[in-house]
């Protein structure tokens, strides 16, 4: 028997993985805050819901994408939210981007209630979610990482079962922390080169070859050099991911100077009204550090 | 009619590289300050100088490759230095890494007798040099890089004409930056998934897989699950190339911070007298701080 579905947020992210759940023919019940969101999904065959608590009355694995962490607290451990509405065996699949450490709260006070939950953050931004080929990383029981995979695999191509509940979202921030740094370091490099009279594009080519090669310097130096910051993933997502990675640093007691200067490089960004571009935008500081901008066949100073 | 090729510098890096000349048929003449070092590639068929100057006589195009820029000028322009027996129509090609604008004064001085240069740094370590397949930066001019270029694939695999002379130093700094700056961000992230209780092999895995992917990620990290700093890349010319990038930048008005911060790792690792291990032992560093340590199968805080 296959189980009921439902999808609470249906954002930039969440309505293409809701739909890619949809196609693969399971029931599927929803919910966003805001209504308007839902009217498509509605007509290619989902249920719309008043309330998480609603949603969770009529389905047995309930997904949450919504944007930070009191808004998951809201919506599963909130008035009318999915705890509420929940039973012993449902399961919480919690794929927003939020605090480990609240996380593993969450995740303790619906086991009291005999409900299971995986945090599974993803990577990968709106087109990953619309071709289904996000990267999920998975915390919480074994068993129950089990049973949901078949679902995670309509939304997701690289998909791990990191550890307990949490280590989906560690290594989420895990993976924001090697992004934003790749970001700088790729954005520092070719501001170098432009304002020394080299030609950048050459220059990431000739580190695609390297020890230096990373999927940013392939993709996001492309975007750099193209000037588009049409994200993507936007500035102010990573800089909320870069303020949870501090703040939990700060409560583990580890020390992440990297990360912490890339924080400011966002709030400079943000400061400048650019937190709505994408990430790779974060050269934009460089460049106005340094007086100069990173193009294509730069000729001269 | 082959040019005749000369090789200064028969170190950890020029040793096997002229060895890969050698066997390729070239005749070759070379010189090493230490003269010991020389001894091997003399019974495989070299010619042994006593001076640069003598090297420079009795050849068309000069390799070389020794530890910084004083060392460059020294071989190039000092006593008894290639230059005093050089001619009209000789090529030297310098893969030290060393300074980009160092290297411009160089290939100016040189060019004034009618000697042609080239800066032709190198990424990929010992291994690469042994194995034949080291990335190769170019600067200087186009015709000069044709007419070395079948030697050059002699010694690497991934060959970029970069620019004028000078853009291959400052390709190969950028290069240094990337790969500093993804060390530490690899050390940060994988301290911060330890000290989380999470397994930093399994975070490497899920990064693998998405945005965060990178050549770093991939060898460094393995290295650091695996307490494998034995080099590869010394911690202390990854020092030396960090400090030629910030005091070309401060020449060059570009701010580079993230550059600036591993700088300081860098020190640290020299005060704790890790310069001598690989440069992914930058990651113990962060493990001091946090007073903790990267291992597979990581159990608990």
């Amino acid at each position: 028997m296959s189980d009921r579905i439902g999808f609470i947020g249906l954002g930039i992210m969440g309505k293409p993985m809701a739909r890619n759940i949809l196609k693969a023919g399971y029931p599927l019940v929803a919910y966003n805050r805001t209504p308007g969101r839902g009217q498509e999904l509605e007509a290619e065959g989902a249920t719309l819901c008043t309330s998480p608590k609603e949603v969770a009355q009529g389905s047995d694995i309930v997904f949450v994408m919504v944007s930070d962490s009191p808004a998951v607290e809201e919506v599963v451990l909130g008035e009318n939210g999915v705890a509420e509405g929940g039973r012993a065996g449902m399961v919480v699949v919690d794929m927003s981007s939020i605090s480990p450490i609240v996380t593993k709260r969450i995740a303790t006070k619906l086991g009291d209630r005999g409900i299971d939950m995986l945090d599974a953050p993803v990577s990968g931004g709106e087109e990953g979610a619309i071709n289904g080929t996000l990267s999920i990383m998975v915390g919480g029981k074994p068993e129950v990482f089990q049973r949901v995979r078949p679902i995670f695999e309509k939304m997701g191509k690289n998909i791990v079962h990191v550890g307990e509940n949490g280590a989906g979202q560690t290594c989420k921030l895990c993976n924001q922390i090697v992004v934003a740094l790749a970001i700088e370091a790729v954005g520092e490099a070719l501001v170098f080169a432009a304002k020394s009279g080299v030609d950048p594009a050459k220059v990431r080519e000739a580190l695609l070859g390297g020890f230096a090669q990373s999927r940013v310097l392939d993709l996001h130096g492309q975007r750099i050099l193209e000037r588009n910051f049409k994200p993507g993933g936007k500035c102010k997502l990573h800089q909320k991911d870069t303020e949870t990675a501090l703040s939990s640093a700060k409560e583990l007691g580890v020390s992440l100077p990297g990360t912490a200067l890339v924080a400011q490089m966002w709030n400079a960004l943000a400061a400048q009204g650019r937190e709505e571009l994408d990430h790779s935008a974060l050269v934009t500081v460089l460049e106005e550090m340094a007086k100069t901008e990173v193009r294509r066949k730069w000729g001269n100073r």
